[in-house]
Formats: C-alpha cells, structure tokens, sequence
C-alpha cells in the first residue's frame, strides 16, 4: 500500500475503515472524516453488541458530538472488528441499512478507536490480514518497532515499518498516535529543540473532561472543581515525547535524552487542553 | 418505642443505627447527625463488600461530602444490613475499630438509605424484627399502610403505624420521606391548600446533581447544560404530594384531589433544589 | 421599499446597514448574516468610540462569538449611528479600510441591536430619514402602530406599517421583534391556540448567561449557582405574546385574551434557552 | 503596642478595625474574624458612599460570601476611611444602630481590604496617626521598609518596623501579606530552601475566579473556559517571594537569588488555588 497525497489535487478518496466506531474516539473520527477530501468512511466496526445494527441505532443515545451524526453514515451497516469480515465484497444484510439493506465492505486501512481492553488483539489481527492500522490507542505506543507520530514533527519515522513488518511476519503495520497532551507539546518543542536543544521540560496540563470518554468524570468530582491528578496521564505524558524526538535505529527507536516532569490536572471546561 | 422530644431540654439521646451507611444519602445522614442533640449514631451497616471494616476504609475514596468524616465514626466498625447483627450485645472485633477493636451494637431505630434495588427486603426485614425504619428510599412509598412524612405537613399521618403493624404482623414499623423535589413544594403548597384549597399544580424543578448519587451524571451531559428530563422523577413529583397531603382512612391512605404537572430538569449546580 | 423573497431563486441581495455593530447582538447580527442568500452587509455603525476605525480594531478585545470575525467586515469602516453618514455616496476613508482605505456607505435597510439607552432616538432618526428599521431592542416594542413580529407566527403584522408612517410622519418606518424567551414560545402556542384556543400560560425559562450580553452576568453569581430572577424579563414574557398573538385593529394592535405567568432564571449554560 | 499571643491562654481580645469593610476582601475579614480566639471587631470603615449606614445596609446587595453575615456586625455604624474618625471616643449616631443608634468607634490596630486605587493615601494616613496597618493591597509591598509577611515563613521580617517608623516618622506601621498565590507557594518552597537551597522555581497556578473580586471575571469569559493570562498576577508571582524569602539588612530587605517563572490561569471555580 502506497500513500501519495497531493494538496490541491483532485484525488481518487482513500476508503477508510474505523475500528471502535461507536465509542467517543470513533465519533470524533467520523465528525473529523466528513467531507475529507482525501478519505472516505467506507466500513464501520465495533462490539458485537453494536454488530448487524445500522450506525445510527448501534450509536443511539450514546452519540456525544456537538454536529449531529452525518447522513453519510447514519444508515451504514457496523460490523464486528474481525478482519475476515472485512474485504469480503459480500453483501452485508442489515435491517434497515441504505441500499436495500445490503453494502459491500471494503476499506484501504483503519483507524482504530477501540478501548485498550481489547485493542491489543484486534490491531493485530488487522495488521496480520494486510491492514494498515492507524492507532488512537496506547497498547503499541511503547513498542520499539511501531512508530509514534505527530506528522508535523517526526513523519521519518514511518520509515520503521518495514522493520516491524518483517520482524513481526505482517503483510500490514500498525502506526500509533500520541496521547492528546503530547501532540500540541511536541509541536511547542520541536523547533526549539532543533535550534537550541532541550534538556529538560516541565510541563503542567489542564485537560477538559472531553479526554476521559464517557461517562467518563462524575460530574460531582469536576463542577466548581479542579482535580490535580489523572491516573496514568503523566507517565505517558513524560514518555512518549521522548520517543517521538527520538531517533531511529535500525533495531527500533532510540529515545531522546530529555528529562519530563509532567503535572496533569482535570478542569471543568468540555473540550480543549490548555498546557503551560 | 416512644418518642418525645423537648426543645431545649437535656434528654438521654436516641440510638441510631444507618443502613446503607457508606453511600451518598448514607454519608449525608452522617453529616447531618453529627452533634445533633436527640440523635447519636451507633451503629454502621453497608453491603458484604463494605462490611467488616472501619467507616473511614470502607467510603475511602468514595466520601463526597463538602466538610470531612466526623471523627466520631470514622474508627466505627461497618455491620452488614442484616438485623441480626444488630443489638447483638456482643463485642464486634474489627482490626483498626476503636475501643481495642471492638463495640457493641445497639441502635433504638433505623434510617435507611439504601439504594432502591435492595431497600425493599432489607427494610421488611428490620420491621419484623422490631426496628422503626426511617426510610429515604422510595420503594414502600406508595404503600397504602406506610406513611409518607413530612413532620411541617402530616406529622398525623405517623398515627397510622398500628394499622400496618397489625396488617403485616410486624413489631417494627417503616416510615418513608418523599422525594426531595416534594419536600419544599408541599411545605408551600400546605398553608395555601388549608386556607383556599387548591385543585391544580404545575412545578418546574431545576435540580443539582447531588441528588443523583455518586457517579451519577457524567460530567459531559451536564457541564454547560441543562437536561430538561429526569428519569422516574417527574412521576414521583405528581404523585407523593396527593399522599402527602391526602386524608387517613381506617384502611390506608386517600390521595387528595390535585391535579399536578411536574417538568424536572438537571442542572449544572452541586446543591440545591429550586422550584417554579 | 418592497421585499420579494424567492426560495432557491437567485436575486440581487439586499444591501444591509447594521446600527450598534460592536457589541453583543451587534456581532451576532454579523455571524448569522455571514453568507446570507438574501443579505449582504455593507454599513456598520457603532458608538463615537467606535466610529472611524476598522470593524476589527473597533471590535478588537470584545468580539465574543464563537467564530472568527469574518473576513468580509474585518476592514469596513465604523460610521456613527446617524443617517446623514449613511447613503451618503461618498468615500469614506479610514486608515487601514480596504478599497485603499475607503468605500461607499449605502445600504437598503437597518438592523439594530443597538443599547436600549440610546435606540429610542437613533432608531427614530433612521425611521424619520426613510430607512426600514429592524430592531432587536426593546424601546418601541409597546407601541400600538409598532409591529412586534415573529415571521412564523404573525407576518400579517406587518400590515400595520402604513398606519404607523401616516401617524408619525416617517418615510421610513421600525419594525421590532421580540424577548428571546418570547420567540420560541409564541411559536409554540400558535399552532395550539389556533386550534383549540388559550386562556392561561405558566412559563419558566432556563436561560444562557449570553443573554446578558457582555460583561453581563459576574462569574461570581452564575458558577455552580441558578439565579431565579431575571431583572425586567419576566414582564416582557408576560406582555410581548399578548401583542403577538392579538389582533390588528385600524389604530393599531388590540391584546389577545390570555393570562400568562412568568418565572424567569439564569442558569450556568453559555448559550440557548429552555422553556417549559 | 505590643501582642503577645499565648495559645489555650485566656487573653483580653484585640480590638479591631477593618478598613474596606464592604469590598470581598473586607467581607472575607469579617467572616475570618467571627469568633476569632485573640481579635474583636469593633470599628468598620468604607467609602463615603456606605459611610452613615448600617453595615447590613451598605453592604446589602453586595454581600458574596457563603455564609451568612454575622450577627455581630450586621448594626455596627459604618464611618469613612479616616482615622480623625476613630478612637474619637465620642457616640456616632446612625439610624437603626445598635445601642440606642450610637457606639463609640475604637480599635487596636486595622486590617486594611482597600482597593489599590485608593490604598496608598489611606494606609498612610493612619499609619501616620499611629495606627498599626495591616494591609491585604499590593499598594507597599514593594518598599524596602515595609514588611511583606507570612507568619509561617519569614516573622523575623517583622524586626524592620523600627527602621519603617524612623525613616518615614510614623508613629503607627504597615505590614503587608502578599499575593494570594504567593502564600502557599513560599510556605512550600522555605523548608526545602533551608535543607537543600533553591536556584530556579517553575510556578503554574490554577486560580478560582472569587480572586477577582465583585463583579470581577465576566461569567461569558470564564464559564466552560480556562483564561491562560491574569492580568498583572505573574509579576507579583514572581517578585513577591523574593523579598518574603530574602533577608534583612539596615537599609531594608535585599531579594533572595532565585529565578521564578509563574503562569497564572483562571479556572472555573468558586474558590481556592492550586499550584503545580
């Protein structure tokens, strides 16, 4: 699978498949993916709870944007996050699904928003059937052979995959994305790292409650409050830079010398991550 | 049992036993009978996973009120919701209790504030074996024989205890409060039905998110929101107050003749209620 | 002046002035007129303060909608409220203004979403120098030869405009539109009053603090609180739908026949209102 | 004058003066003092505006903390910010004042909550007059005779009064406290300084919006926002402790050399502050 992108042309849409659909992080996937001129949500997947439903039922109540679902895939069929169901150019009966009820399945690659319970197996499997994973989730971040990408900041280290391919024995890869704190920080630092270097960084966060998922924070916690701890935020948040300024080897990523102290605080704002 | 209370004279303080002690109505009880002159709390109950620890083990991580655990319960052993344990008049050995780690369990009457789920059997249990259970849930609530009390409004509703000690063969007896909305509504509502009468009633209800217990609302419903729904409540609204405010009959309880109409919403405050 | 609205049919958009442009109502006129079909704004005035700056310097530091300033006004001139600078056909030049620093002021009608304090006299001098007036503002709402219209609920008000330019001698003429609370409210009684008729209405509303234009409502009052009282709102709730909903006679409008009772209240949301 | 505070120790309590009684740092003092073991309000003072009233009447309306005002002060006489004014020893006369509507005004010393526009001339004034100023405004915090204290951290500062008093000839003085977030941040940073010393202090504060006093922060500003910038806070944040941790020499303080980079944000909730 080969990837060229080119501004301001007219290309053929790249069709895209999201793992984890119906959760927050797949909604926002969908929201961000409408009208995207260089993607196209083709196959939806999640729980088996979810599967043989149409998007807009599976979804039902549990829909958390502030757009509404997009009529493009309101009516999609979801199916479950197995790849043998994917690629199938069968036509997938769902009960009230568009076009007769029926669809074929087919996607270039996905985009996985699945919880990390499950996300560990399922990438897998995608990466093993020819699938390029593209990961929200943390499972593969710390591996030395998967690469962590901001694109603005590191897109070099895609040049890992075929490394991970052959250490691994899959016909597709997996590409994993940075906690949501570390993104805006590599992009702060980047630049001054490579005019000046960087030996150590300190870093406090105020994340909206939008990062924890739903239901994520009680409300009885956050209203009128401030709460000066997220569990597990600050380790990935003093780690992960340093893989993605890191530099790469042949073996895997070597990590760069910097020292992180990293203070994550929950906020009551809805969205948006302010970083000092 | 027999009550009487003199204002503003010393009396031997009533036993208090708490079941469902460790939740959020428990852990308001708690509050609210610190230092209360008629009352001292003596006894803890919770469920099994709580039972057979101290108070301030068993909520750790879970007490969510505004001023910290009085000191007076927090070394207070945790008994499971089971009468037998109670007035026991043995020791309770529990590592860490104070008094050597050990108390004797006694308690002249019962509040409950149990979750609705398991309330109803609970409660029946410590009313046959003798208790007066003040309950705060809403399970016996609309029982014909159970009175529905708020002391301002129809402290005569108590007088009919005999009738549903005799109907159920239960020495004990439960007495319910009603919804939190109907408190304050027919405390106004009262002196205006006495003096003019009233045939209608439209309430709209704004409420904080306290009364829906811990996690309760998620944090990205409510935050920036009102949610003009509370499931169960409105119904509750319409209904407690005709009891409330309704006659005593040899057999049970007759609704008064009001029309009500109830609109609830969420909002996003901690505390308090507020009625239009 | 005659309005002609086709749906779906290309037309000459109407040139469109818009008095108290910098502040709160101001800037949201200029939001929702941003890629109007219909409307084009090509005048923006504002206070002594304001006039003679760019729109984005004039606005600079209090532009409080959730867009951007958009790009068409960024550059206009600011005039001052008064009619003898409008059409006047005349470069106005103004240091950073776009067209090399200068443009016409021409346009076929106003809004205005000017302070209550000063639209009494201004919308007056638009009126008297033949200019259509829609106001946003409260000042000549009472009046009985001043429509008050919601387009869904009362357009044949407007027949009313005649009367009103004979009696005041304007070539020019105001036309107000009501409360916030009022406009879905009246929308939603019409249907039910034309079919089955109306005697009383309770209203509570739940309203956003952006109601209160800017600074509007302190933090300190508003956080985690609900205020149940809104200064001066809740006689305009109960007023507005009566004209509203009444009847054009030949020396203006007559009052419908309905008793309404409104209980008005901030809530900590920043945008939309709730009625029930 | 001369204290000596005795813990568990029976003492004649201080009279006290409170200087901007009805602003919110004057309220704050009012309900701080409630019930103080060592001090006694006895005088209040405020602009010419609440002057001549009682305090419940010139602060009514403007009372913002949560609990109620205390019945102490509620009849007490309210005079100008003017020390011919106190220990007049005479009868002040006000309608509705307790004992007969007169009292007569003497205090010990004053806590000065005046606003910084007119701190400068007032603190002087009665530290001139003999008073001993202890003043909550930034107005003297950065003079080198003027104490800034913490009594935790630094009450030897306190030892510079003589030279304050010879230098301006004054017989009374001025103490001043600092910047609210100045106060946790040096009762944290002096015990690690005295072990093991401190060269460069990184400081992110979280600050509740009941910093800014009445009406302070605009709601529209702050509700579901965090604001990343406080005017003229990070100055204070930055010099203050300075001069709280530095030492005295004849000629007044000498800073201490620290290096302290402070970024203060204004967060969504009522009270307290929180530092990373």
């Amino acid at each position: 699978m080969k990837f060229k992108f080119m501004k301001n042309t007219r290309i053929k849409k790249l069709k895209v498949g999201i793992l984890g659909a119906t959760g927050t992080v797949g909604q926002k996937f969908i929201v961000l993916l409408q009208n995207h001129p260089w993607f196209e949500i083709t196959v939806l997947a999640a729980s088996k709870e979810s599967a043989g439903q149409t998007y807009e039922k599976a979804v039902s109540g549990r829909w958390k944007q502030e757009v509404d679902i997009p009529q493009s895939v309101r009516k999609m069929p979801v199916l479950e996050c197995d790849p043998r169901q994917f690629n199938s150019h069968e036509r997938i009966r769902i009960a009230g699904a568009k076009g007769g009820g029926a669809q074929f399945a087919y996607c270039d690659f996905v985009f996985s928003g699945l919880d990390a319970s499950v996300a560990g197996e399922i990438e897998k499997a995608f990466a093993m059937a020819g699938y390029g994973v593209i990961s929200n989730t943390k499972n593969y971040r710390t591996e030395r052979d998967v690469p962590l990408i901001v694109p603005e900041v590191n897109p070099n280290h895609a040049s890992i995959i075929p490394f991970q391919q052959k250490r691994r024995k899959w016909s597709g890869f997996i590409v994993t994305n940075p906690n949501c704190v570390v993104v805006p920080l590599v992009m702060a630092i980047k630049p001054v790292m490579d005019k000046f270097g960087i030996s150590k960084i300190m870093v406090t966060s105020m994340q909206a409650i939008s990062g924890a998922g739903y239901p994520g924070v009680p409300s009885l916690d956050i209203l009128d409050n401030v709460i000066p701890m997220i569990g597990g935020e600050e380790p990935k948040v003093e780690w992960e830079p340093l893989k993605l300024l890191g530099d790469i080897k042949k073996d895997g990523f070597k990590l760069a010398n910097i020292k992180i102290s990293a203070q994550c605080n929950r906020v009551p704002t809805k969205d948006g991550h302010l970083l000092t």
